[in-house]
């Protein structure tokens, strides 16, 4: 199955907006056994919008829209659409009070507005692809020769949300069981520099099992992806294979695949290992405990933490020595150590964390320079520490700086 | 001017990589005058390429493509393109001994390898394209009707840094002096949904000043912005009164411009109000302190604060009284105000903020749904409380909670 994909918005013709939800699609379209041949962008605008529907629909005879569907004056998809396949827009009531009930159910009284009328205009004839995440139907329209304009929102989380419940059903009964798929796993590491990889990897450096081997660096660490193109189980097989052989020559520094956050990793741990966490928090202003309770149930393992953005708080509420940060510094060893341990002492945890640093821009000193990160992890009483020289700017000092603090934090629960 | 980009690579295809390429040309060249028209991404094929250039010229004559110009089997850009205007590649030699230079000047010996030959194939008539930053030349291939196809490099250094040196330069003839740019200002709101703006704004909900208005709705709130097409300085003209005039029909849900974050509203007021932050916080878990601290020099405003993750911790650090969780709950008005004050009171600031909910995917309950927020804020011993109903997943209702607590601080600091 051939597709082009068309996203709408001018912010995307202005450069305002990178086009992610083409890429998302691409990504899970491909792994479905889907080739997508062509991505257009075009802005807010009928005729555009509508030239480049009909020109995907002479090439591939099937395109996936996104944006354009909501309910103000530059949302003009549908009728730019409708029209290219000759339909005339009709209300659909059902759609009203769906979104009637909606309305209620955020407590809210009276109609929804007005402008919302424009949401449940459909083209005559057209499939409604049911949006239960936003307040925007999405559209399925096809001709008679079998041609067909599946149209999303643009709205990021609606449309990741919509796509396997109301589009992969209707490609997978047009994909025919011999197709290729284009597959990939990712192996994620962490605390070992990209130039330093080819070394632990030798001969797997170009790639493995036949399949190449790209190197995604991040804030994270490095990532390592394969891709195969083959029918779905060869596809697997070769995957999980090569997946396999890089672990091994990776050891300690893989900590997950695909998109598993390493904090989800350590609370997984934590569980198995009945420990508890809490946070001393300086540079980092509570992105730490923010990373750890992001994941769903953190609770049962987090038990909270102090965001100590001054001297004073750091000794009132993690017990940290006056006399030490005077005489070393808040950003030093010895304050990073108290930090972890008061941690664990004020929250009754067997983990504590603590980090101080200078995140800059400003603030760094010739002994202290801005990236230089103190990081204390107490586990069961025993406390280590480690200076990191963090690169990048602030934000991803800081991040790096959580990112260290949960890898230490993991070798110390699989040790 | 009227262009269209075209993206080169099998990465984008299968969504690997977010074309970030074509969103900083586009950027640069609307701020330019030039007006993109249409962007599209094809894979490493001969015949999709030259399709695709093909279509761009007769709907334009004008268009720059990055991509598959590097020394390997799959760059075949020139090749392909070159065909769509009829001509033949020949070798370059003043190109291959600029490569050679490039090759010694790295300390390497011997001459450069054969698959760089390719790299200095140019179709006759072309004038090359510079490229002081990497090994592959670009390539300017023009008609005798004008039309014109730009061909870059994909590495985005080094597409980066040629636009304004060999690309601007030449667009800058075209554009003549009564050229219109395309130049945009956003208006940041928050605290009000898309579908109730157009209440506020009346006539001005389809556009401003004959400018169209774009509604972009976000975890933040809805952008609203203003695009100009007109001479440089009537462009200017027109925004800054078309914003004028948003300002006083949106009122208190405007808190900024451009790309301006609420946290940083929030702390330039509090440095002019000489107030001091500190915050409590449990659904967001550190987010809150995050992003006041993510801001450079915040170390003026904000003392800290206490991720009270558990209703222990609350007690505890923040002094909530534990009779109270006990009786209405932890997500509470009563557990908010007292979390506030607690933060106020513990921490010596004069605000204080308090944030409690239930941020899913699990946990709720018919009285306290997933969403549910309750969020207090305390200025001078003064509290206010509020029961927000926020949607999207558990990252989104996070965050939205950070965002209106932020506001509720501005709002009490501006009244």
């Amino acid at each position: 199955v051939l597709i082009e994909l068309l996203t709408i918005g001018d912010e995307l013709l202005l450069g305002f907006t990178l086009d992610s939800n083409g890429a998302h699609i691409a990504r899970e379209l491909s792994a479905l056994g889907v080739e997508v041949v062509r991505r257009t962008s075009v802005g807010d605008d009928a005729s555009a919008i509508a030239a480049a529907v009909r020109d995907a629909l002479d090439r591939t005879g099937a395109v996936i829209t996104t944006g354009g569907l909501g309910p103000t004056a530059d949302d003009i998809t549908k009728p730019a659409i409708a029209a290219v396949f000759g339909r005339a827009l009709v209300p659909n009531e059902e759609l009203w009070e769906a979104l009637r009930q909606r309305w209620k159910s955020f407590g809210r009284t009276g109609e929804p507005p007005a402008a919302n009328r424009q949401q449940i205009m459909i083209p005559a004839g057209a499939t409604v692809l049911v949006n239960r995440h936003g307040s925007a139907p999405g559209v399925w329209l096809e001709d008679d020769r079998g041609r067909w304009c599946a149209m999303l929102p643009g709205v990021p989380r609606e449309m990741r949300a919509m796509l396997p419940e109301v589009i992969v059903p209707r490609l997978r009964e047009r994909i025919g069981a011999e197709s290729r798929v284009v597959r990939s796993r990712v192996l994620r590491t962490t605390g070992i520099a990209e130039s330093a990889l080819p070394e632990l990897l030798g001969e797997l450096t170009a790639g493995v099992n036949g399949m190449p081997l790209a190197y995604l660096p991040s804030q994270e660490g490095v990532d390592l992806r394969l891709t195969a193109r083959a029918d779905p189980a060869d596809a697997d097989a070769k995957l999980a294979d090569a997946v396999a052989k890089l672990r091994q020559c990776v050891g300690r520094y893989a900590y997950g695949e695909g998109t598993e956050d390493l904090a989800e990793v350590v609370l997984q741990l934590c569980r198995t290992r009945h420990k508890h966490i809490a946070v001393g928090e300086s540079c980092t202003g509570g992105m730490l405990g923010m990373r750890l309770t992001a994941i769903p149930g953190s609770s049962d393992v987090v038990a909270g933490g102090v965001i100590s953005y001054s001297n004073w708080s750091k000794s009132e509420f993690l017990g940290v020595d006056s006399a030490v940060i005077d005489e070393r510094g808040a950003v030093s060893e010895d304050v990073a150590r108290q930090m972890a341990a008061g941690a664990c002492a004020r929250f009754g945890t067997e983990i504590g964390v603590g980090i101080t640093g200078v995140a800059g821009p400003d603030g760094g000193t010739p002994e202290k320079p801005v990236g230089l990160v103190w990081i204390a992890v107490c586990v069961d009483g025993d406390v280590r520490a480690h200076a990191s020289r963090l690169f990048g700017d602030r934000a991803e000092i800081r991040f790096r700086s959580t990112q260290v603090a949960l890898d230490m934090i993991r070798r110390a629960l699989a040790a």
